[in-house]
């Protein structure tokens, strides 16, 4: 059964240190790029009291370097400084239906990224990381809003990690079933999954006249 | 800056032992059950040579038993035998835009489970948990589709996690912002994020004269 092709790829493939072959590495490092790039939250990977916890938090990306923050996951940040942390973005893109279970499976882009964080202290690069984790889940903010200020910056944590240690995979396409599963009077295919925003929903305390900006409406 | 409140609520709550305290762990329950048959994916963790490695993957439950299987999780999963595995499954509801940076946050309910596996190999729970896994992700498809054969059955890995240790955390509504920022000539409001299914599209391979069927066509 293979539902679950993304572990299963993941999995079977060992790590890939970007960078060793040149031409491979280039695609790879721009597949990489895409998959960081369309997402807004990712899985973060740590080891707390021996155990793994996996949660879910906010991420951005700045040329070959992911940050991560949580005023929060501050615990489990702080906790995993120096130790290797795992951080996954997955897009899930079809439900892909087969003629049989075992190959029922989905479409989906995924990069999964090891590597030891260090916490990011210098006030410049700090505030760098925050913009570009607040540009990945609202773009267009960081301009238009309140910056943070002197406490709230105190108050949060970033970590940033090497985008050296990385592995893109993806699923694209029709379901591969067995020679004679074709025969089936069975339906098959993919069906389309997306995320999608809907109309922005007014805080019940904002201030009458401010419409909606552009960079929000049109997302 | 509060981007991402899923980790820092997850991490700053104590874990749950479900089933201690009576009322409040019947709604635990609840809402536990709700985020959980409501994914379609989750995202396992699991420690492999000492770092923790998070792979996407299907689920599946029946009862108070969470199933995660993979053709192919199979390194991770076995090598995950008797150790602690922790399975995450989050619903990105919304982007909740504030009044300033540190504010901005995500509306979501996620769920994040601590056990340890055991491996299926009882053949009728395990092909119990791969009809489970299988209505997760293709509702309807089970009985319509050839079901798997002894091959593909020894191919796939099946574990199986008691729902005894979980985190259910939800966040809905507007932004909480600071009493001063209100007066900001800001719009704040949330921007609402949902998965959605496209048109089903079909193989190139199938057959003439199949239709979509009203279970995939209807979702």
């Amino acid at each position: 059964m293979d539902v679950t092709p993304p572990s299963t790829r993941l999995s079977a493939t060992a790590r890939t240190r970007l960078g060793r072959q040149r031409d491979r590495a280039r695609l790879d490092r721009a597949a990489l790029y895409e998959v960081l790039d369309a997402g807004m939250i990712c899985h973060l990977g740590v080891i707390v009291n021996g155990a793994p916890t996996v949660i879910p938090t906010g991420y951005g990306r700045i040329g070959d370097t992911l940050f991560v923050h949580g005023s929060t996951a501050n615990r489990a940040l702080r906790g995993a400084a120096g130790a290797e942390i795992c951080v996954t973005v997955t897009h899930l893109d079809g439900v892909v239906l087969a003629r049989s279970i075992f190959h029922h499976s989905v479409n989906y882009r995924s990069a999964v990224i090891y590597g030891t964080p260090r916490v990011v202290d210098d006030p410049r690069e700090k505030l760098d990381a925050l913009q570009a984790i607040s540009e990945r889940l609202a773009p267009g903010q960081w301009n238009v809003v309140r910056p943070p200020n002197r406490k709230e910056l105190a108050a949060t944590t970033v970590v940033a990690v090497p985008l050296a240690e990385a592995s893109v995979k993806v699923r694209r396409g029709p379901p591969g079933d067995e020679d004679e599963d074709y025969a089936l009077e069975v339906w098959a295919g993919v069906l389309p999954v997306r995320q999608v925003f809907g109309d922005p929903v007014p805080d019940p305390r904002l201030r009458a006249g401010i419409p909606v900006p552009p960079h929000i409406a049109g997302r």
